[in-house]
């Protein structure tokens, strides 16, 4: 089985998502998805003139951020994705992990940075996915979790899909995938030539010390990182475009 | 069992809110919450520029506005009642009627007025909601449904209510609730104490003829008049802070 975590960008590319639906529906084995909406969010942010502060990919979220990340991931992201697979007859079902308390999180202490309202997942009802799944819907997550004490808090996407396929890996063997707006992990942003196939922690650990991952990788590849230290079959990151290629994109390995 | 419908605008008033989830989580039985959000989605469509048309109180529906009812309803909205209820140890579940097909629409067709993206409710799956409920599931459902081609649709908060109610009672008998910022129907709406206990179909007739009933009132009395010719128990209108009083609020009957 496949979790596979989209960026919000593809919402905003209907041709996009359009042909990342096409392939799941072609897909014999079930899947969960995982989505962001970071663009929407910041789209939304600007118009409504809330300032937007991302740092290392992570969003400081204050009350009038967690509103418009509510309406983004859980609104407009989540039912656009959910439609687009109902219309190729995959009878998705969108929530988030406030629903059934399916993802519960615990807000982030304020440190050097004070997050606001961000949560970092504790726990996914790993049964109650597999319910769905054997029901024959396919569940279509939004990062929104919730805190111990009952609070909405905006936990990261990626993190999301991390801990979702860590616990599903209970069930059966769990191939995580990003996708990303380019091929996998390039050395260099603007070549994409220069495509990692394989990355082992420790390259990881070089590419980052010498400051060649940038800022919105780093939460995807640690998350990758951690799934498969987590038991995870395995994690990959690539183009949702190249789904159909299983040697597409970069493969994350521990050695 | 109750249906109770909720507007959007207790969202946007969190003492209302707070008082009303209070009420639900004392009840010793299960229910069903319907919520619209047109409060809110006025105020997002007011900051971001769109134009914002409601007719007899439904709401013409572009492109756009479809965005912003989607992000109000099925996002801020539904999650803000669902942890509400979780707060309090109620497992709530929201979901749209695009989430697993629960309720499908079909477009309305053009003709004097151009309603757009807004669907009449053709069907609601009640097998799935009774699944819930027997769970332990309390589901929160936003208006937001699904075409036959998989559009979303916006479709009137009280009339997915009045259909979930339809739909529902052939599991149980079903109380229908319509959440007002009055105490009921008024003959006089600046008098509280012109309330009408019970209104009669043949009543409705003559006050709607004088115009003696506002706007957004009538989708909802046209809505509880439906409900109960299609055998629902009881339809009734009332303020959420007397949703513990039996007799409090305007019941609906045909004679």
């Amino acid at each position: 089985m496949i979790v596979i975590k989209i960026g919000g960008r593809l919402v905003e590319h209907p041709p996009l998502l359009e042909r990342l639906a096409d392939t799941l529906a072609r897909r014999p084995h079930p899947f969960i998805v995982v989505h962001g909406g970071g663009v929407l969010a910041d789209t939304l942010s600007l118009a409504l003139g809330i300032e937007t502060r991302v740092i290392g990919g992570r969003r400081v979220t204050d009350e009038a951020t967690l509103r418009v990340a509510v309406m983004a991931y859980a609104g407009w992201v989540n039912k656009t994705i959910v439609a687009a697979l109902q219309r190729r007859g995959i009878n998705a079902c969108g929530l988030s992990g406030c629903d059934g308390r399916l993802i519960t999180s615990t807000r982030r202490p304020a440190g050097e940075i004070d997050w606001g309202l961000v949560g970092d997942v504790d726990r996914v009802d790993a049964p109650a996915l597999a319910r769905l799944l054997a029901g024959g819907i396919t569940p279509v997550l939004s990062p929104i979790t919730l805190g111990a004490d009952g609070q909405l808090l905006n936990s990261n996407a990626d993190g999301v899909a991390a801990a979702v396929a860590a616990a599903m890996r209970e069930h059966q063997p769990i191939d995580l995938l990003f996708c990303l707006d380019k091929p996998g992990v390039l050395l260099d942003a603007a070549d994409p030539s220069s495509l990692i196939p394989r990355l082992t922690r420790a390259r990881y650990r070089e590419l980052h010390l010498a400051g060649a991952i940038h800022s919105g990788m780093i939460p995807k590849l640690d998350n990758a990182f951690k799934a498969i230290a987590a038991g995870v079959h395995s994690a990959r990151l690539l183009h949702p475009d190249d789904l159909g290629n299983p040697d597409a994109g970069t493969t994350i390995t521990e050695n």
